[in-house]
Formats: C-alpha cells, structure tokens, sequence
C-alpha cells in the first residue's frame, strides 16, 4: 500500500531543498546551454535540480518511476505505477533572464491518476500543493472553489504569439477572445499560470504545445479547485503526451471552447 | 533652492508606509467602481492612497503640484516648478483579480526634466528608485547600465491585445516583432514593466497608450541606466500627455523602431 502521506511530506522537503540550491545558485556564475533551438534554453541549475530530485526519489523509492524535463529520467510509454513528473526549473527564460518568475513543477501520478501536485514559485517563496481528494493550498491558506466568470470579465494567460503568425494555430481563432476578454497576460511559464489560476488570479490559460512536465502538477491542484482542462479540440488530456491546452473555470470553459476555438 | 535629498528621503518613508496601508487592506472588503469603462477599474484603495500622498505633499511642499490618476491633483497644462506624478495603484486590474502584481509609481519633475523616480512592487516588497544621475536602484542593489542585445535575444513585454484587431494599431506591424524575438511577456502593469526594462529583465515594452502617471517614474529609473525611451513613431515623450510608447536598450530601440515598426 503505498504511503502517500509519507510520499507528499518527503516531496514537499525535496521540493523546498532543491528552491534553496537554486536561489543560493544566484551568486555564483550559471552557464547556459541551448538545447534544441536557441530559445529553449537550459542551465545546470535546471541538470544539477533534476539530478538532486531524481537521487532522492530512486533513494526512497526505487520502484517508482520518473519522467524529467531533462531527460534524465526513465523512457516512459504507460502510464502504471506510481510516476514523479519533474520540471526542476519551468520558465528556465525567466530564471535566465529576470532570476524570477520560474517554479519547480512535480505532479505524481498512480496507474495515470494524479495524486500529489507541487509547484514551488521559488524567488516569490510560495508553495501552491494538492494531494487528491484533500484541496490545494497556497502555503498554509486553501485555495477556494472557483467561481464562474463569464468571457467579458475573465483575465486569461495568453501569449502575443497565438495571435500573431504562428506555425501552431490561425491568428484568427484568438484574437475575437483576446478583443472581447477583460485583459491578457502572459508570465512565461506554464507552472506559474497553471498555479494562478488555480488561485483564482486568472480565470483561463490557453497554450499551443506543453510536456508533462509543464503541466502534471498543476492539473492536480486544478482538480481540487474544480477547473476544466482540455485540448483545444475539447478532448481529455493524455498525461503522458504533449499537447494543447485550454484551461480554466467551469463554464468559462465551454463559452470559450464552443464561442471562439470550435466555433 | 529645492532639497532633492530631503524630498527623496521623505517621498521613501511616505511610499512605504503606502504600501503598508495597501497590504493590510487585503484583509478587508474592497469596494470597487468602473472609471470611464468596465476594464478600467477603480477601487476604494486607489483613491484613498492618491489622497494620502496627497495630503503628506500639500502639507510638506504646499507650492508643489501633483498629478494623480485618481483626479484629487491639480490640472496640469504646463511643466513648470515641482510636479508630483502619481498612480497609488498601477495594476489595479491585477489588484483586484491577484491580491499582487501591482506598484505605487511616484516622478517627480522640476520644470520638465525628471528628478526623482519611485515605483514600488508592493506585494514582492521590491522598491526601484533613481535619483537623477546618481544612478538606479533594486532596493539597495545598484542596476547596472543596460548591455546591448538583438531583437532575436530579446524579451519584449506586449501584450497579445496589440497583435489582434484592435482600434490602435494594424496587427501586422507587430506580429513578425513577436515571431522573431526571443519571447514576449504581459504583467498588466507599465510601472512594473518599466521597472523590468530599467532591471535588465525585459529588453523592450511596447503600448499603444500610457498616460503620465503610468510612465512618470519608469522614464527616470530608465535614463540612469541608459535605456531609450520614445512615442512608436519615434518622437520624444512629452512628459504631461498620454502616448504610445516604445522603451528598449540601446540599439535594440533602433531595430524595433527602423526594422519593424517605421518599415
């Protein structure tokens, strides 16, 4: 039987340990290398965070397994067993450029449901964290049920690239949403949004192309808010693979997804 | 002969304690109205933060003129003397929706030309400040003169309403700036914005309409740390009128300007 309150306090000192490696790493010189193309870029601070997670968990737990944005991790194709899902610094341009407004991102996940999620805005020391079935959390307050909102009062997580030209999506799909929205914004990492609008800070987040390190953590902690998260195409995230994404409030949801995207 | 020093102490202690009031404000109701339009809120705590600044500079400095967003200043037709330039809340969007991501922005200018500089990040607790020409400052960490980079290395803050059919501006002006930069970001607040640029964060910020006290103290923080700051056609701020803006490093401006913008 495994002893998820033991997992989620181990994770919760892992995660908080690595946030301290990582503001200490401000002081000394990063190099950065770019990995598939120039503008996604990655540090040591994102290997070396990666490494210390992946050490603790095959310490404590080696029958688990874990997919990593560094790739440091197992090859993973299914989804059984228990899965940590580790993004050890989500928004790396952030952490680079601005030493801010990145976050540590690690859902798990048993036989592809999510159990615990955890994302560590680190600079801003806040720890938003769910464990299914029990709500989510910023530190210490939880966060409430969300509200609904309609299209014209609803600030949503939406980057300029999605409406101007891109290779992903018409510019024409958006842009009638961004015109008729109460406002746009866009932080750079994935992570940070999922979490904000668990919070309620924003009320939707749409994104052509996330990894599950991007987003496995943070669909636990919409769960327990009672956000929807699909495709764009309105179909059911799969948690192993890369996909689009439209998250937000219920009912929100639907009048974005039937009234501008499916439209 | 005007004490720049002891204006500067005193504007510090008065911006502090202003952000004092707002934080505690978070665990009262907030009232809130629509200014002329339903996205341009107003809140209780705007107004009452434009009245204490108010208040503290009329009993200080009585021959000083102020220019707040809230309307409780004077009417501005001209620069001369000592102006006060005010937004109590920068942001008040996000305000409202996220409890932070907001700023008090204070310049104050003497005959025109900028004096002193103040926005302050309430919620992260992060004052930027200039004196001018003695340089700029992240609370008590020196801002290093801006270092060159091209548009392919830049991150831009625009929003992704200036890219979308909108009434100011033709979305294909902007569009191949978003696709060729290296990201784009939107925090919903100028005053922060102009903080990031002045930081090194963001290497630009573009908009279609700031009006003075959204920009006052950005342009001061700016100019000590050499960063260009222009309408989009590429005229000179005037510094008590509403107007477009395009703010970037060194050289950088002349890409945007003469590669995208003027083409």
């Amino acid at each position: 039987m495994t002893n998820w309150k033991e997992i989620d306090k181990k994770a919760k000192e892992w995660v908080n340990e690595g946030g301290q490696r990582i503001r200490e790493s401000f002081n000394t010189t990063l190099s950065i290398q770019t990995k598939s193309n120039p503008n996604d870029l990655v540090t040591n601070m994102d290997k070396e965070t990666e490494q210390f997670f992946i050490q603790k968990i095959k310490e404590h737990y080696p029958e688990h397994r874990i997919l990593g944005e560094e790739g440091y991790g197992h090859k993973i194709e299914s989804p059984e067993g228990v899965i940590w899902i580790i993004d050890p610094i989500d928004g790396t341009m952030n952490f680079v450029h601005q030493q801010r407004n990145f976050a540590i991102s690690i859902g798990i996940y048993e036989d592809g449901i999510g159990k615990i999620g955890l994302i560590y805005d680190v600079v801003h020391n806040e720890l938003y964290h769910a464990v299914k079935g029990e709500g989510a959390f910023m530190n210490e307050i939880p966060l409430p049920k969300l509200e609904k909102v309609s299209v014209k009062e609803a600030i949503i997580a939406l980057n300029a690239t999605w409406v101007a030209e891109n290779r992903a999506i018409d510019p024409k799909v958006l842009g009638p949403l961004v015109r008729d929205s109460r406002g746009t914004r866009s932080y750079g990492t994935a992570a940070i949004e999922l979490a904000y609008v668990a919070a309620g800070r924003l009320d939707a987040y749409i994104t052509m192309r996330l990894a599950p390190w991007d987003y496995a953590a943070g669909l636990i902690l919409l769960e327990e808010v009672g956000g929807v998260a699909t495709t764009l195409k309105g179909e059911p995230i799969n948690i192993i693979e890369k996909s689009s994404f439209l998250i937000a409030k219920e009912g929100l949801h639907e009048e974005i997804l039937n009234g501008y995207i499916l439209k």
